[in-house]
């Protein structure tokens, strides 16, 4: 019987002792959401992140550009909105559209106000294993492993998709603990071999029903991180049915890892405020 | 038959071309190489470094520091030679002594005189797959993989060790390339079937004689990426005659990747100073 994980309920455990932390900050705290266009991933991710800021006490302000804007003037607005007073974070929603320099504009926000760890001076300090936050996805992941307890050593840890904001800083995170593991890309001609071999996958592939119960081994330990729009309905890379039937520990989309990312964006902000006390 | 790779030979092919590159700028070209102690391998790593820049007509400057300085001293003369008149480059030579904080000390080297590519600010854009310049050990790969027209896709690649100068850079090179590969640390019991697995290693275990020819597919492809000092003379991770009866294609050590490596720093230097120009 698989333990699904519920990431809802621990996310709401995690704010709960948010708001305890929010409440030791006598300060007003804004923080600023940059959206781009009308994705609709970007659009539902915005919806949780405004209704765990109301919870915590914070001025959730939303900023929207139309897709046309040019990654000049998209930098330049997320500087500006860096040095609004209060605003004590930005996040840049991604995806934005292909043709922004997405790089150049996430390094408008400055180091100290970007919860999201996506500027380069916070990427290059997480690379170098020395950066006061962590990606959120990488600290949900954390928490997970910690809570249920996995161990990680000697194990088949297999990532399918090296993604910027799943796969690549998970894989990070593992050369930065020297702890062995495989990156699986779609064009691999050995993927079923890999996979029944996995004892921990985590997949960001971004591809519904990639991963199915027969291909898997018994007792399979799966992180889903993928956000997949599929018949209107979100899904992550997993059939949910069949995997259910070999996995001993699974995180499910919707509901896994999503809220548990959105719970450390804000572990993030109020650890980046506290920092900054200090 | 094994193909063993001739780095000197390579190395000085390059270095002709770089030549005919030197000699399109007209300034003179300072680089400066920061020494901290004695280390053997910082000293021999230095020799190969000077005789290039002899014959690149690049005026090699050594700036010598007991293994008691500080971090914070160091990195102040670290910023101070990057603002001596010509000073194109500043290479902090690796490894420093353990209790100084190397990242800090690195990112005292400015981002346009950075020619190994190890301040923060050049590793985030090689994270993020645009930089200028990338760390001379993956221009060296890739080289290699280019040179003998190694096909990575559908292979087992394997890396051993994630080192900061071997092994993490050639992970991200992969996971930026979309390649599928395995890293592989020391304490992982599934060592040997993984081993023989491999298609392609490229090795910086920093373990003498790790790998054997006996546990190898035959027609293996290896880059020895290590270096060590074991009585008295520089090896590699391989035991060279046991893998040569194994391989198709070896690199081995010394005479490999290091030669090359070197010839790509100065590469680096002279394309970052043309990028100035540009």
């Amino acid at each position: 019987m698989a333990i699904i994980i519920d990431g809802k309920k621990l996310a709401a455990e995690i704010i709960k002792d948010l708001k305890k932390e929010r409440e030791k900050i006598k300060e007003s705290i804004k923080l600023g959401v940059v959206l781009v266009g009308d994705s609709a991933s970007a659009l539902s991710f915005i919806k949780r992140k405004k209704e765990v800021a109301k919870e915590l006490a914070i001025d959730f302000r939303v900023y929207l550009y139309p897709s046309t804007i040019k990654s000049k003037d998209l930098r330049k607005e997320v500087s500006k909105i860096c040095r609004i007073p209060e605003m004590k974070g930005v996040v840049v929603q991604l995806p934005l559209p292909e043709k922004i320099n997405a790089p150049t504009v996430l390094n408008a926000v400055l180091e100290d106000k970007d919860p999201d760890c996506l500027s380069e001076r916070n990427l290059a300090k997480f690379y170098n294993n020395r950066s006061i936050v962590k990606p959120p996805t990488v600290s949900a992941v954390d928490f997970l492993l910690k809570k249920y307890r996995v161990n990680l050593k000697n194990k088949n840890i297999l990532i399918i998709g090296a993604g910027y904001l799943t796969g690549k800083p998970l894989a990070v995170y593992f050369l930065n603990q020297k702890i062995s593991f495989t990156v699986l890309e779609k064009d691999y001609k050995n993927q079923e071999k890999i996979l029944k071999n996995a004892d921990i996958i985590f997949s960001g592939a971004g591809k519904p029903n990639l991963i199915k119960g027969k291909s898997l081994k018994k007792g399979v330990i799966i992180f889903d991180l993928s956000f997949n729009f599929y018949h209107k309905k979100i899904v992550g890379d997993c059939e949910k049915e069949s995997v259910l039937k070999k996995a001993s520990l699974y995180s499910p989309v919707p509901g896994g890892i999503g809220p548990l990312t959105v719970a450390f964006l804000y572990s993030n902000l109020l650890t980046l405020i506290k920092n900054k006390e200090a």
